[in-house]
Parts: C-alpha cells; sequence; structure tokens
C-alpha cells in the first residue's frame, strides 16, 4: 500500500536515519513488515530479544536491531540503539499519509475564512470564527463549533466534532467520532435531590502532535481550560475530564477515563481501561497498569498496579467470599499468635 | 465569556436566589471562579471546609458560603444552606446558554412538520412523522430518526443520533455523538453455537431535565421500553443496556456500563468506570463507587464499593499470588486453630 | 410495531419451525411479548425454569417451552429443545427489519459506482473505489472510505464510519457511531520520551452476518489485518485493538476492550466491561466474566472470572487496607505453623 512503489535502498535509509549498515546497501526495500511474515523486499525489526531465534528463520531483505542481537542475524541488517523507533521512522518513509487534495467540497458548510491550502470533505460544516492553520485535512462528516481554532498540518479523520472555542495544535491526527469540548459533568445537588447545571466555560486547549482516538471525548474546562500538552497520544474510546491536565508525551490505550481535575504528569503510560480519579496529582514517569484504578496522587516514578487476577470461575467464587473476611482471617492470625505466645512463655 | 458583560450586583443576585448578604450590595459581579483564581469582580464559593483557609487569600469579589464557615470570611460574601447549588445557580445566571436563532440551514434535510422556532444546523437529517416541540436545537449533522419525539427546549449538540420512535422529554441536553435507541443486545444461542438476533421493538422513553454525555449509548427496549425518568444525568461514554429503568434524578459520571433490565432507584450516583450488571434491582438513594462491579441486588441506601486497591507493581505482584490461595490461607488458619485448642485443653 | 398487522397462526408458526405444537393450531399471533405483560393475541417462552410459576398466570394466547417444563403449561405451547432461539425465530418472523426503499437521497454524496439495489440516507458520503453489494443500506450521515468494500444485504444504521479499504461481509448490521478502520494505537517511544507514529497500513476484515453495536471501535491492523470472522456479534462501546482476530460466533457484551494482537477462539462469550490484554491466545467455548481482566492466555474452555466483589463501602475498607497486606499474613501463618510444629514435636 505504499504510495512510492520504487522503495529505498538500505543505503539511502541509513543516510537518513543514521545506525550501522551490515550488508549490501544497494538492497531496494519497499515496504515494512514483520519477523514472521516478511517477504525479500521487505524490512523487519528485532525490539524484543524474546523473538531472537526468529532471526534464523526470517525472510526479510533486512532487519533492524540492537547490537546485542546482532551477532545472530545473517541477513543485512542495521545495527541502532533503538531498533523499534527507527523502524516506525523506516514505516513512515515508506508509507507516508495520504492527504486528499486542498479544495472544499460543494456539500461542504463553511463559514469561516479558510486558507486555501485546506482540504474540507463532503457535508463539513465549519462554523464562523473558526481558525484553521495551512494544510489542514477536515474530513467529510466534521463539525467544528464557532471560534475554534485548528493548528497548520492537522489531520481530522471523518466526523469528527469539535466544539466551540476549543484549540488543536499542530500536525494533531483526530480520528472518526471523537469529541472535542463537550461539557464537564458539572451538576450540584439541590437540597430536593436534583441536580443544577454548572455552565462550563472553559475550553480544551491541545498542543501540537497530538493523536486522538477515535470516539474518544475530551470535556471543556468548567472555569479554566482542559489541557493536553505537546505530543500526548491517546488512544480510542478515552474519556478526559474537565480540567484534567496530562504533561507532554503521555500516552494512554484504549477505554481509560480520567475524571475532572487530575493532573497527569509528562511521559506516563496508562493501560486500557485503567480509571484515575479526580483532583489528585501523578507525577511524570508513572506507568498505569490496565484496569487499575487511581485513587489518590502519585508522587514518585514507578508503575503502580491494581488489577484483581482472573481464575477459573469456581476457584474465583471460593476466593471472591474470602475477601470479604479478610478482616476476619488477620483478627485470627492475630489471637493465635498472641495464644502461642502465652504458651511458649509459660515453659 | 458571558454574553452579558454587565453582570448582576450582589444585591440583584440575593434578591434572586435568597441568602443572606454581608457586604457592599452595589458590587458588581461579571464571573464565577475558583477561590484560587478568582478576580476582582468574580464570585466564587466555598463548600468543602477543607479549603477554608483559601479565604484569607483570595482576591474574589464575593464568596458564596455556608454559615459555618462565615466567620472566617473577611470579603463580601453571600451566607446559605448549599454554597455549590447556589454557585451553580449564579453561574447560570452569568452564563447563558447560548443558543443559535431559529431556522433551518439549507443544507438540512427535514422531512417531518416542524416548527418556526426550532433551529435545525447544516447537513442535520429529521425524518418523517417527527415530532419536535418549540424552541428545540437540532445540531449540525445530527439524524433524527422516524417518528422520534424531542420536547420543548432541548438541546441536541452536533452529531447526535436517535433512532426511530424513541422519546426525549423537555429541557434535555444531549451531547455530540451520543446514541439513543440502537439496537439492545439481544441474541439467542443456537445450538450450532450460532446467534439469532431477537427484533428490538421497545424504545427508549427520556424524561425531563436530562442530560446525556458525549458519545453515551442508550439502546432500546427488546420488548418494553428503555426509561430514563426526569432528571438523570449522564456524563460521557456510557453504555445503558435495553429495558434498563434509571430512577429520577440518578447521576452517573463517565464510562459506565449497566447491563439489560436493571432497575436502577432514584437518586443513585454511580462512579465512573462502574459496571452494573442486568436483571437486578438498586434501591434509591445508592451510591456506587467508582470501578465497581455490581453483580446482585442492593436493597438498602448507602455506599457501596469493590475495586481493587492500587500499588507499586511489584507489591502487587506478591500480593495478587496470594490472593488466589486465599481458601487455602483460610484453610491452615483454622487448622491452626484446632491443633491449638487441643494442646489448650490438655493441659 | 409489527409491519404485518394480520400475524401468523401457531399451526404456520409450527410448520416453519417445527415443533410440537399442543393447542389450537388456528390462533392467530400478532407479537412476541413476556410471560409476564403477553395479552391474548401475543406468544411468550419459558427457557429458565425459575420462573416456571408465572406459567399458571401469564395471558399469553400461547408459550414456547421446553418439554421438562410442559407440564406445568395449561395454555397452548410450543415444545421445542431451545425455547429461547425459537422465541428469537418468531420474534424476526413477526418483526421484520424495516429496511428503506433502494434509492439515493439528492443531499447523499456518492462517488463510487453502486448498484440500483442500495439506499443512501441523507448527508451520506461514499468514496471512489467503494464496492457495495445488492440490497445494502448506509443510513444518513454515513461515510465509507475510498475503497472499502461492504457485502450484499448489510444494514449501516445512521453515522457509521468506515475508513478506507477496509471490508464488511454480507448480512451485516452495523450501529450508529461505530468507526471500522481508525489507526491502531502504535507508537515507539523515542529516547527522549516523545512518540513515532507506526503507519497502520493493515485492513479490517469482517465476515458474514456480524453485529457491531453502536460507538463501538475496531482499529485496522498495523501490517496484517485485524479479523472479525462470521457470526461475530458486538455490543456498544467495545474497543477492538489492531490485529486483533475474532473466532466465528464470538460474543463480547458492551464496554468490553481487546488490546492489540489478540486471538480470541470461536463461540467466545466476553462480559461487559472486560480487558483482554494484547499478543495472548483464548481458546475457542472460552466464558470471561463480566470486568474480568485477562492478562494471560487462556487454553482451555471454561468460564474465567477476575472481579473484585462489591459490599458497603466501611466493610471493603477494612478488606481493602488487609488486601494490600496479604504477604504478611501468608507470612505470618508460616511462622505460626513452624512454631506450632516444634512444640508439638517436643511433647
Amino acid at each position: 500500500m505504499s504510495e512510492r512503489a520504487s522503495g529505498f535502498t538500505l543505503g539511502e535509509i541509513v543516510a537518513r536515519f543514521g545506525g550501522e549498515l551490515v550488508g549490501d546497501g544497494s538492497l531496494r526495500i519497499l515496504q515494512v513488515s514483520t519477523l514472521e511474515q516478511a517477504g525479500g523486499d521487505q524490512i523487519t525489526f528485532l525490539a524484543n530479544p524474546k523473538y531472537r531465534k526468529q532471526l534464523h528463520t526470517t525472510r526479510a531483505a533486512a532487519v533492524i536491531l540492537h547490537r546485542t542481537t546482532a551477532v545472530d542475524c545473517q541477513r543485512p541488517h542495521i545495527v541502532c540503539d533503538n531498533p523499534y523507533a527507527y523502524f516506525a521512522r523506516v514505516a513512515q518513509l515508506l508509507n507516508p499519509a495520504r492527504r486528499p487534495e486542498a479544495g472544499v467540497h460543494p456539500s461542504a458548510v463553511v463559514i469561516a475564512s479558510i486558507p486555501d491550502s485546506i482540504h474540507v470533505g463532503a457535508n463539513a460544516f465549519i462554523d464562523a470564527e473558526v481558525k484553521i492553520g495551512a494544510g489542514v485535512t477536515v474530513g467529510p462528516g466534521c463539525v467544528i463549533g464557532r471560534g475554534a481554532r485548528i493548528g497548520d498540518g492537522s489531520l481530522l479523520h471523518a466526523s469528527v466534532t469539535v466544539y466551540p472555542d476549543c484549540v488543536i495544535g499542530r500536525n494533531a491526527i483526530v480520528h472518526s467520532g471523537a469529541v472535542i469540548g463537550a461539557d464537564g459533568f458539572g451538576i450540584a445537588r439541590e437540597a430536593d435531590g436534583s441536580w443544577t447545571k454548572i455552565p462550563q466555560i472553559g475550553r480544551v486547549v491541545i498542543g501540537d502532535d497530538v493523536e486522538i482516538g477515535a470516539n474518544t471525548t475530551i470535556d471543556r474546562g468548567a472555569l479554566g481550560d482542559t489541557v493536553l500538552e505537546d505530543g500526548v497520544k491517546l488512544d480510542n474510546q478515552i474519556q478526559i475530564g474537565h480540567n484534567v491536565r496530562i504533561g507532554a508525551h503521555t500516552a494512554m490505550a484504549g477505554c481509560v477515563g480520567v475524571a475532572g481535575s487530575a493532573r497527569i504528569g509528562r511521559r506516563c503510560t496508562v493501560g486500557g481501561g485503567a480509571i484515575i480519579l479526580g483532583h489528585l496529582d501523578i507525577a511524570d514517569d508513572v506507568n498505569i497498569s490496565a484496569a487499575t484504578l487511581v485513587t489518590k496522587s502519585i508522587t514518585q516514578p514507578g508503575t503502580y498496579t491494581g488489577a484483581m487476577p482472573f481464575e477459573p470461575h469456581r476457584d474465583w467464587m471460593r476466593n471472591a467470599a474470602r475477601l470479604r473476611h479478610l478482616e476476619n482471617m488477620a483478627d485470627r492470625i492475630q489471637e493465635l499468635e498472641a495464644r502461642l505466645a502465652q504458651w511458649e512463655k509459660r515453659t
């Protein structure tokens, strides 16, 4: 599916990205693949030493790897410090993003004044006072609310919704169904149990080089703004509450929920399905495991986990019943210790 | 961002919402803010006594608070029973919802006959036999299925989908990407393991003053209806299964899932990421904590929790391994008790 | 809501679907209902013996049931092996899917060449090189990307997004807000903590008779394809990562997340809110309970569970505190056993 059928030679690749080439630099690479499936004009990588024995069986034209595994490799290879990142760059080189041509589809409704270099797909709607940078793509069916801003080079796939006044930086990628800037969940309880809505007058402000997955939602701030710093990467089906701040280069896997006013540091990772409660702080370089519930601030870098192990249902039934009586078990242990100590003392 | 730049005086606010004013009633308030960030023409509130020391440093024009914290406040203030709800009302007063002017955008497709007072945004579609009340806003890209009904004053943000025959009451707010009335998950297993679909012939029926968050989904009933009573508030990314009934003024935070035929009482709250299984009943005034799995009916008001605590990954690894052997630990405690009792008896 | 007001007689139903009729075959059935609510022209079913006493009070015209419960039934009934599946077939007979007439709405934008038998709703967009089979319905606001394929008879409800090159088989039902083929979450970390995107050049390939719920997302493969085999049924708000493979007739309830490269067997069921980690294998005929986190491969059929039981918050607080000290409890039990054994040896 590469747009450039002619590919690149190993020599050209190394000239561009560095690393040490072992083998014939004139070998032409057309596509990336896996160790297992690569064919004769494809390049692959080895990042996890667990798979090093596949080096003996792969039919790849070349392998990107680390010096510690290079000894096992009989095929042409590129030695580098970070094979997976190197592979990512080669994959981008061989698969440049396809962007539609500039122009506004006649079925689109564009109220704001926009530059000639942007593409607006069929049935998209861009409201008044929207500011869109050069080279932006607004996919079919997108809705960009009044006064929103989108930086140069950003790509909104089909059916993205951006509420009024929200800001997206440069080179963003936003996937279909994402909703940016809906009201945060701000409600105050009245004496009779009913709720009064608190107007959400803040914005969503997103930095540069951010990717937002399909059907992910990011709420606007209640008073101040909800902020995603540069380089944040969000997978699909994520919910970010109002006034959350996510530090630069933090990445979250699918189905994560972050409650209002949580402040998450830089370079964190959050596993799929984790829930982070509101009004807490997470330090830089923290990794939250999948399905973990974070109930309080984390001040030290490291990996944190809180998921229940799974087991055959029958075993779980027995153990789960015990789970409700840990307090009792602990008391009985303490009592046993006391009784035994008394005995030992006596003799 | 207020539409009314002139704001309201403290005197006007107290005349409208009650409470006891301490300070100059002619002071003009332009906007709401937080204790920490409020400037000289802004009003703020203190609901949680934990933050009372901020009363000494805030630069707010005035503070809404309870009589128990009023003693600490040197600035103009309004004393009332429920400062947070009072603040919400003031916030609404200063930030009236912006609604677009009545009229149908030329790109919208409207088959049904609708009143002049409604606004239909660009590229929206309203099918035949839809009934829409006065003053409704249907945002750009919305799709309203045949025979659906929407009550007076409701606001559908961009890209909301309402399936045929569903009913939304008055003054609803529905956020982008919400899907109301998709088929419930009704499938019957055949002997060969394949599934036969059960047609979902019920509706979704939503009361008045309901808010539904972005990308939330509410399935239509299998036979009867799925029902949300008046004043229910749902955050984003929530899934409500077929034939669920949610009592008046119940509120759910993001990422909650409610399985089919669950019946949830009035004035309940459900924390983010909680899962409520189907065919069970939850009483009025129950609070479910975040990330809790509800597996059986709850008959008494109160707070219920079931989440696994998180800890550094290494500690979790050790504890999680033990979790699988609680049965064994309990047996060993029992055996120790028996052996020790035998010893004590002997002497 | 049946389109056929005249219904079918019990005799016609048994002629069509088999089973043994006890009672008057000329009785006319207009609709399906529940044991509790069925009226005089409605048919119902009994699948769970727990509800058998309702056989005495139901006012249904007829009941579909198993021979083991037929003895309790005084009303006309149909005896069969699988009452729930039989009921599903009768429900389909009485409630044929309403499909709009063939034709392209003038507001739709269709670049590809499509057959006359398909319906394209208002403001839908079908890009170049799309191939659509006979009798397909593309709902209002759908976006079908370049080169995608959709098999005969499939139904896409409003506002479905299909990315370029993805493939959907025959007789699919896809609900609103579903996004098929967004980029998988493939990012490689650079030395400075930033991420480089890995182009996602695979597709989503979906078999026949698949149903996909509202706002569910299925990511395209990174290199190879993400595959859903025939008869897979996905509820709402599900996230399927890149390169996942789901075996035929596997069904997943709402809010499930499946991480990249997981391979799930045939005829599995996955309960609501479960999270399945990536790069693992699940055997055929495995049932995962709701809210369970699957962290490693499952090689044997059966039911697997890992959820934390819920309890009143105060009890949970005590037990949760103990949960963090299981290691310590286990050590103390071991020590007690050693000390007691020493005592017993001495005497």
